[in-house]
């Protein structure tokens, strides 16, 4: 058998393995992406991001929960949403996504090989196809592979009442008490939908506190609002056990004794690594304990032509990051510019309502005793929110109070994961905070809440610093 | 009778007094707003920006216009769509925008007087109010007192089959088929709204081109949307004269010869000053021929104490550019900081799909003869864009090909209004599009295809001008 060579061999077509084949096609290269034939596009497209943002955006819609504002605690578009209502439109467009996707790596001339990888030597990997292994050898090689629901081995995941994270998306009913084990990004995106499909969602964490790297103001705020949509955290709980009968009920019985009930239970306590299934051996490879692979800047492990990008390297295991990541390995590879992945990156998660953040929290900087000032803006004081009906998001800047340098910026609320992306080019750029200030923004936009945070900011820098100029007296008011 | 004296008196509470005002108190000085009792807020909260889109918010959500990608042409979430579910969001908004206003006016403690104003004097304001005329004295005066719709004396507008600009936003129904005269962007917001509702809408301008300030590729592109909508367009045409029998039936009869029937016409066709009700004479000022009054870049008439902001100033006659210019008034008038208007501001046009701009057009870069390349994201290619049924939203990036520096940003789509603020940082803060090629987007969102448009035009360039390295040769494919 001939062996077939490649300037670049891909192993997952995730979003770190796509835009890696294509950055390299781009240049020139030819390239193979080898993933299983139905996982085009992998986790992300499949049962990750992709489904459970489109299950939030028909939740959104079909629950009316903006036109609540308007119509009444009670309104909804449909009195009973059903599964087919969410299903439909989640397969429609994990299908038009995958599409795109293959149409992508067509266009670029990118091979797509189906099946499974594994490493018999460094350069050379077994494909194991519908008809037969096959082997193939890349100059390099990216790894890909991304992650899977971490199991616990004492627990049932039937599909039907107890749910991983990779199984929910395609729960076929409506659940009407709900578990969710594990407060993390995952478990927090399902909980709040749930929430707002009017189940009732008990959220179990053994961790005291929620999301640790946001903004305390901003999870706070997140769980106000969840509880006011009927969810109930039980935080600093350990689940002892789960208890199912098989059919209709699941039991979490907490170390405390508590037990609770449910019809469906989610856990997501974790991923864990693929990287168990690549005979990494083979490669003069090793993972980490946690199944990560260790990688520097260029994202290259220690073998030179072996790199390795997205949530198989670990933090922050984002679909944004992993494309990055990506692209900066097969740049790096063949000499196309040597950049490092960006100082800030934004966080974006699809909790109902949704977070964003870029830089620094005050936790952070209060750890790193660096003083700051801060100015906010709730969506209920500018125009859109009240279009919108919106009244509870707020954006918070983070400055530094002698230079006026932006430090961090944080939202919670409608189109905060898009209007990040504002502060984050002013982080960037290094520029102040009197950039919002002077700057005009489309009226009503969710984005004027920069010019508004920023007015607040500095109206609280001149009010604790009186100017070189004496301020006028006060007004006599007759 | 004791005339009362303030350090600023600020004629109209629209956009730009307000921001004047506000400006003013925070510098601690007494500060006045005259303003009809009903008016607080002026066009923009009563029969302007604040109800038109609101309708369109309220619009675009109950016919289901975006989940139609989903679940078909025909899908609504109300089959008809009632004046009531339109009108009961829009009166609800205007209130709390009003209460907004006021309150953030009551607590800088500005005063608010109910009335109408002239001037007396160039310090003195006589203000009619229910209680019988009084005199203000101020030392500074802000001419903030707007337009109103310009109106043909031919014409009769009745609010019942007529309407002019400030009249539409109270129709009590919902017309079959609707004409609309004037295709700027008043007339092309409601007529994609009606056009959204099934509406039969037709409009005429003797203008051959449509948005005549707007890249052509974003505007043909909204022409397409809207007559996929069943708009019909009447360009370079001219409106003889407008029949109407009272009660059912207006036609708008064209000079071509053309008869356009339809049970409700929209006049939109420009707007005049409301400077003629001031008696600016008593001021040393006078108006122009279209009633505007001039103002230098700091916003400050021929008459030194007196300044002018807002659309009685002119172009460009956006809430968000008043607010700025209202702001730098003030702070000019007091000394506290010397900006000056920014070079770049966005427009926002609330169209469906809506319209965003910032910097220059391609048709702008081309007659000043400076060379630019171009990069675009369609939305059907991010996930975002699938996710939300968006498929036909564009973004287009146009730079620099030397420096690579942003020349100006381009969007149709949903949240365009949003996403442009990305590209006005990049743009103000002079950096280069490589920025949103190394930039980490949250995903799925639509400010990626800041990303995707980044690196579509950075490819452009790399095929058109090999780089100094040669490229690779063309993969050989087996």
């Amino acid at each position: 058998m001939d062996i077939m060579r490649y300037d670049l061999l891909v192993i997952g077509s995730g979003p770190a393995g796509q835009k890696a084949a294509i950055a390299a096609a781009k240049l020139g290269k030819r390239v193979a992406v080898i993933d299983r034939g139905n996982m085009v596009g992998g986790v992300c497209v499949h049962t990750g991001t992709v489904p459970s943002k489109t299950l939030r955006e028909a939740i959104v819609y079909l629950s009316g929960l903006r036109q609540r504002a308007f119509y009444g605690q009670d309104y909804a578009v449909k009195d009973a949403i059903t599964v087919a209502d969410l299903s439909t439109r989640v397969g429609l467009v994990v299908r038009r996504e995958t599409e795109v996707i293959r149409a992508q790596l067509k266009r670029n001339r990118v091979e797509l090989v189906a099946g499974t990888a594994h490493f018999t030597d460094p350069h050379t990997l077994q494909v194991d196809t519908e008809h037969g292994p096959m082997s193939l050898y890349g100059d390099y090689i990216l790894i890909g592979c991304g992650t899977r629901p971490a199991r616990d081995p004492n627990i049932t995941f039937d599909g039907k009442l107890v749910f991983d994270a990779d199984q929910i998306c395609k729960m076929d009913r409506m659940p009407r008490e709900m578990i969710v084990v594990g407060a993390g990004v995952i478990g927090l995106e399902y909980a709040s939908m749930y929430a707002a499909l009017n189940t009732e969602v008990t959220i179990i964490d053994q961790r005291p506190t929620l999301l640790e790297f946001v903004d305390r103001e901003i999870s706070d705020a997140l769980c106000y609002h969840m509880r006011r949509s009927g969810a109930t955290f039980r935080l600093g709980e350990k689940v002892a056990r789960i208890d199912s009968d098989g059919t209709e009920t699941v039991t979490a019985v907490l170390e405390s004794g508590k037990k609770v009930h449910g019809d469906a239970l989610l856990y997501a306590v974790g991923r864990q690594t693929n990287a168990d299934l690549l005979q990494l051996e083979n490669a003069g490879l090793a993972a980490d304990t946690r199944g990560r692979v260790c990688v520097d800047t260029h994202y290259r492990t220690q073998v030179p032509h072996i790199y390795a990008a997205g949530d198989i390297v670990g933090f922050p295991s984002l679909a944004a990051s992993s494309m990055e990541q990506g692209r900066i390995a097969s740049c790096h590879m063949f000499g196309a510019r040597d950049t490092l992945a960006p100082e800030y990156f934004p966080y974006g998660i699809y909790t109902i309502p949704e977070i964003s953040m870029i830089g620094r929290t005050e936790q952070q900087l209060t750890d790193a005793k660096i003083p700051y000032e801060f100015g906010i803006a709730k969506y209920e004081e500018i125009a859109r929110g009240q279009i919108a009906g919106d009244q509870t998001g707020l954006l918070k800047l983070l400055f530094d109070p002698e230079t006026r340098k932006l430090l961090g910026v944080h939202a919670i609320g409608e189109q905060a994961t898009e209007i990040i992306h504002i502060g984050q080019a002013v982080l960037s750029l290094d520029a102040t905070i009197e950039y919002f200030r002077d700057a005009v923004f489309n009226y009503p936009t969710f984005a004027e809440a920069y010019k508004v945070a920023a007015l607040d900011g500095l109206n609280k820098l001149a009010r604790s610093r009186p100017a070189a100029a004496p301020a006028s007296p006060a007004p006599q008011l007759t």
